[in-house]
């Protein structure tokens, strides 16, 4: 046996997420399959350093599978960038020791979230940002989104009903940029690990607050209450990109 | 009959091009079947200002067309944004004489192309941008690509067979510039009308020159001797965007 890491990249808008679903089409799946076949027939299991919903992209997503026999990285890589379909691609593989776990292994994740304020909406981006057509003080949203920097229980940002027990997780960076040729903001997210729709959850309540809709003091009300309630809705997850992973 | 202009926006990935053909999904058939049901089975054919081929996008086309009855145009507008498919946007609706066609008034066209040269490549712009990991000195494109402004006869640029005689057209503006947040190039051309796939064959022309493959002057070699054969490859539609178009 021969551990692989990889690092893929995707377009989530085709897919019902990374997970392995019955009747639905995933990340997982397509790279399952493509695997089974270069490997001739022999089936082949990926688990992934993180499970994207759909509709989210990924640019950097990590996986790890083993193979029976040792393989040409490079060629390896080519096999499974040109067989799998259009939307992933693999952008590198190499050997590890059986001890790597993708998910498992400590890491940091970065999450981009981009929201188009642009008027009139732009409709190339309608599957890659979410469209916030609305007023906003993108200053209250930069001193909004300090107070989610640290080590804080982030059950107030996910969704009810998780079966997660432990929801301290710490956060070291979180800002937002205004990209103004494009009218794009740029929200980016780096942690330990999040929580099922944490980021989704973080900007739909950062986006009432830039709209005055919130007090600015809503995220810390929301850290300390731990309650869903006082969070802002969901963001679509087509504006939600896995950016980076670091492991330790 | 009151005849209206309005400004569309189009996600082209999925559409056969504007023009209507039989068996293929186009603009001009998706908006015609939708005026259609909005004027209740009474049939409306629109008219576009440009023809853009299969994969080409579109930020402002304008088109016009005729109904019976005269119609509030912000409601005319809204029922047409949100009836039309998702890959369509109604940007402006406005009212204007029986004088005004959207082709044959004169008017200026500004036509974008967009080339990925980042590595890896990007799969979300796979149908928005031309890849291109090559080699490529930008500064031989940007001195190339000058030779275009002006008044010329772009027939080495132009598909062989067209029926158009009068293949001399004029471009007021050629430039590209490097956005290196996201590692594209972005082409932009200006003029009174463009020939058949002529933006597609400069960008695959100036690519060529960049990439060392032909010399800087190939560009006036191209329009002295008015030879398809000396350009460079069709660069391929989905990196066009029609940008606007501004009647005189």
């Amino acid at each position: 046996m021969t551990r692989y890491k990889a690092i893929i990249s995707y377009d989530g808008s085709l897919f019902s997420g990374f997970q392995r679903q019955t009747h639905a089409r995933t990340v997982q799946e397509e790279i399952e399959k493509t695997l089974t076949k270069i490997c001739n027939g022999q089936s082949v299991t990926i688990h992934g350093a993180g499970r994207t919903d759909a509709g989210v992209h990924a640019y950097a997503q990590v996986i790890h599978f083993d193979l029976e026999t040792t393989r040409d990285v490079e060629k390896l890589r080519f096999a499974l960038d040109t067989q799998t379909p259009d939307d992933i691609d693999f952008i590198s593989v190499e050997e590890v020791s059986e001890a790597f776990h993708s998910r498992y292994n400590k890491h940091s994740k970065t999450y981009e979230f981009l929201v188009d304020i642009g008027r009139p909406k732009n409709p190339m981006m309608r599957h890659y940002a979410t469209h916030y057509p609305y007023d906003l003080d993108l200053k209250r949203i930069q001193l909004a989104i300090k107070d989610l920097v640290g080590t804080h229980d982030f059950t107030g940002f996910t969704a009810a009903g998780t079966s997660i027990e432990n929801k301290v997780r710490t956060i070291t960076k979180a800002e937002m940029t205004y990209d103004s040729d494009r009218q794009f903001l740029i929200f980016t997210f780096s942690g330990n690990g999040f929580l099922y729709k944490q980021v989704r959850n973080m900007v739909g309540t950062l986006l009432k607050i830039g709209n005055g809709r919130m007090p600015v003091e809503q995220i810390n009300l929301i850290l300390e209450a731990k309650d869903r309630q006082l969070a802002g809705p969901t963001a679509v997850g087509n504006g939600l990109y896995l950016k980076e992973i670091s492991y330790e």
